[in-house]
């Protein structure tokens, strides 16, 4: 059995583990196909948060408490580059993590590409399921805010434009959105920068066209899993392809598990419940892409049309219990 | 008072330390113009071991214990770079360091050149002394050595060539012979990688022209002095130049105080004494670079032809006993 699962950081981090319990258990393989949206350059330094929140929790180095980053991490790189004055210093770089970095984007300059790059850090990790970047190129996600006499940080700055603009509205990373603002400005959309030109990483459409199962994981749907959609032919993968599509709600209860789907839900216009992101991606048989939809079992009645609905319990709570949510999917298939 | 002080690593940071005092004591300004030759990429980050060390040692954030580094430094990045297999591993990364690195790097790859890199961190540390690089062009030493079957590290290979030449010799970066191999492996000769398309860093020729006195601290005269003069036009400027030139023995009493020059004087078949350094050196009125020498007080008696030598005390073990030094200098003038 070959299962693909297209995700976002720390939710997507999680799921995983559960999806790797369920492999392990019934012999399957498994493919993380995983959101670059969030990736940035910040002190020479490119930063794939996604990636390594899977790759950290997958091989047993992320820190439980915190979420993202390493356990048992330090600061001091952090507290040193903030006396240079060096901007920005609202993004947490610790120690342990910036090695990764380090070699990443060491690896990077010399050529090599994001997923081969990946598969390298990989050999450290040993995360028991294929890691791919959804996209080796650029693509990240910038949210469009209103303008404000406050200029974006520069080290974020690019071809998207922090200007603002004649609408008086400005363009800023995804991670100054996220971070720095708490996606607490007013905001207009989110866009794909780069996503009109990128190709899905080598490995990733090949995965989608062999697999017997696809799930989509709890993950942020506006600013996780939206993004690695966005990458052309990959969401057309999905939709025309061979396995069953069974995405796994984040919302509970009208509320996400965890992070701030909520606002980017609402920057879309888009209720904050499972039904309404079961929606968002819509039936497949209705030009969307699920076939199934997991809910809370709180969330027990949700309706998505041409989508097969099921409530069972979704808190991740442990592998055991995240294994359970993965067999749920499979018997709804 | 105009003093320049032509100046390596941690010799020349410690020299320093005594300029300063003399100058805060007579009014006179110090330019300290600084080796880059040590200087190398490492994981994507520029190191440059001369300038760090006198930047710390003014700044008061040296380790007055290992000589190089930070005070109060850790390896946390060091060990994960290991962890994942990044080579090299023989070259001593801390934690603190990293973030003038990253400082440095990134401004690099944007655009500024060295000194300006190098003013930009002085302001953090304030080193009371004006710092430039000798130039900011790529100028490298390298030690030509024996052939081996171990291959020179891929990190900092380079277009002087790793590979065994035909006379069954390679070129290793100065910092591979001198931290990798402790200097303790068969050596023919160093080279200036670059040398000989290297410009002065601005500010260098205009401060040795309107200098009141020129010292050359008891640095390596090899791999620390040797990379400094060998920028074109800067050794005919010092030796053109209106101003006295003074040097201070880095040998007593036949063997260097620090560090390893008599490593590198066996490598050019100079005898390690105050007399052999003195002569490699020359006299100005000889077609040398020196009006005196300072040699320690067991090397009275020492004869440099066209050379004024004085014999002083010439350990550096505090600041007051290093502006005696200076003073000394001044007085041989």
């Amino acid at each position: 059995m070959r299962i693909v699962v297209l995700a976002g950081g720390i939710g997507g981090a999680r799921f995983l583990l559960g999806v790797r319990a369920y492999a392990r258990e019934v012999g399957a393989e498994v493919t993380a196909v995983v959101n670059v949206g969030d990736d940035l350059w910040l002190h020479g330094l490119k930063i794939c948060p996604d990636l390594d929140s899977v790759m950290y929790t997958l091989g047993g180095g992320a820190d439980p408490e915190r979420g993202w980053g390493r356990v048992g991490e330090g600061w001091t790189v952090k507290e040193e580059l903030a006396a240079y004055g060096a901007e920005p210093t609202w993004f947490g770089l610790g120690d342990k993590d910036i090695a990764t970095h380090l070699v990443r984007s060491t690896m990077l300059n010399a050529g090599y590409p994001l997923h081969a790059v990946t598969e390298a850090l990989a050999t450290r990790w040993q995360p028991g399921v294929r890691l791919l970047p959804a996209t080796d190129d650029r693509l990240e996600t910038h949210a469009i805010v209103s303008a404000r006499s406050e200029p974006a940080s520069p080290a974020v700055a690019n071809s998207a434009g922090t200007a603002d603009d004649d609408k008086g509205q400005r363009a800023i990373h995804f991670q100054e959105w996220w971070v720095r603002y708490r996606a607490d400005i007013p905001t207009h959309r989110f866009v794909f920068v780069g996503a009109e030109t990128a190709k899905p990483a080598p490995g990733v459409l090949e995965a989608i066209g062999t697999a017997d199962l696809v799930l989509v994981a709890p993950s942020n749907p506006v600013v996780s899993v939206a993004p690695v959609l966005a990458v052309p032919g990959l969401r057309e993968a999905v939709a025309a392809g061979p396995a069953p599509v069974v995405g796994i709600s984040p919302i509970i209860g009208g509320a996400p598990v965890r992070g701030m789907a909520d606002r980017c839900l609402a920057v879309l216009g888009v209720e904050c419940s499972a039904a309404g992101v079961g929606r968002l991606y819509g039936g497949r048989a209705a030009g969307g892409l699920l076939d199934g939809w997991l809910v809370a079992e709180e969330d027990a009645g949700t309706l998505v049309p041409e989508v097969t609905v099921r409530a069972v319990p979704l808190r991740m709570t442990d592998e055991a219990a995240t294994a359970a949510m993965v067999r749920a999917a499979v018997e709804l298939t």
